[in-house]
């Protein structure tokens, strides 16, 4: 398979203000054995735009290539690491701050970690690409209409929002803030499910973090 | 390579109030893909007992044997994910906590992860062991007495403490309580660290986690 080298992870082991005692072995020796980067695919989108849909379906994808893919969402980050944060704003920052950071080991560990969270504010989001390494973070913006989403409504949470069980619910109480600049976006009510996927693999071959498929 | 299936990972997605919609990928799939299980391994023990040498010695260890292995220490966890916590026994018990949470999806996503943390608390260690499923976190008591802690020093922690820019210190101001039932003890004041660590890569063979090496 295509080595493809991380030129992001020696120069961070040499800062001087942290001892790396355990780094015999480097986020590139990974990546190297493993025959693609580690990367933080970021999906953002209104709740029923398709997020974890799109994700589950390039996880797949990729770990049929072979490659260590793992996804994060919010069943098993709520639950768990987040397990004490609500949905004021200052909680929905909290929130994406953690598993920003927790993205970021994944990526050092040479793992292509699909993160699909609402993410609504800009700066939260612009705060993870800023505290990570130049191409570590590749921001995936699924477009849908509000009206699309609340005929989806998956979860039936738009429901419970006009129900009054939920409030502050993004795109409706609560603002979205699109990304300004996504390193790509998925239409998800124009475009197949295929479609994207085949967009979001290609990208991911042009950029060189996994490796052309066997044609 | 041995395929060691995980028994814990199916009834987890069946949850009934979980949703695992990107679900198409289990945690057993990526074991098979890697060839070992995910687990945690949990190195507890005094500053300067030896905990991160003898996770990086395993790391590298693992590394070479073609497993898919990740260290977590302070220094990785402390200037991210837990930024915002200071060393007050409530503040050191949610750092374990979240070090925990972040160990579990790394277990989940089919990876060997190694925690090298002080964590000085019973309870806090048992606690993540209750939130894990059986077998998935693995706690190896990293011994040394506090006299011969005191001699290697070598953060400078404890001189620190003695000068007094460091309050609480683990052994000193603030107490260490030792496992009770570690899966495995490492005396780093008696053994070498290749005894040790042919101690820890025999029992992850012999209890299915890894591949018997090539002989």
């Amino acid at each position: 398979m295509l080595y493809v080298p991380s030129v992001s992870s020696e120069p961070k082991r040499k800062s001087p203000n942290v001892v790396w005692q355990t780094g015999l072995v480097l986020r590139a020796d990974r990546e190297t054995q493993r025959g693609h980067r580690g990367v933080a695919l970021w999906f953002t989108g209104l709740s029923g735009s398709g997020k974890s849909t799109l994700a589950g379906s390039l996880e797949r994808a990729l770990y049929l290539r072979g490659c260590a893919a793992y996804g994060l969402d919010g069943d098993n980050v709520r639950h768990g690491l987040c397990s004490d944060l609500g949905f004021s704003p200052e909680d929905r920052s909290e929130n994406v701050r953690r598993i920003g950071e927790v993205a970021k080991l994944f990526v050092d560990a040479g793992i292509i970690v699909l993160c699909a969270f609402v993410s609504p504010y800009r700066a939260d989001r612009d705060r993870i690409r800023s505290n990570m390494e130049p191409g570590d973070f590749v921001e995936l913006y699924v477009q849908a209409s509000l009206e699309t989403c609340l005929k989806r409504d998956p979860k039936g949470l738009y429901k419970a929002a006009a129900g009054g069980q939920i409030t502050n619910m993004t795109g409706l109480g609560a603002p979205y803030e699109p990304p300004l600049n996504p390193e790509l976006t998925l239409d998800t009510e124009n475009l197949a499910p295929e479609v994207n996927l085949a967009a979001m693999l290609a990208f991911l071959e042009r950029h060189g973090y996994i490796a052309p498929a066997l044609r």
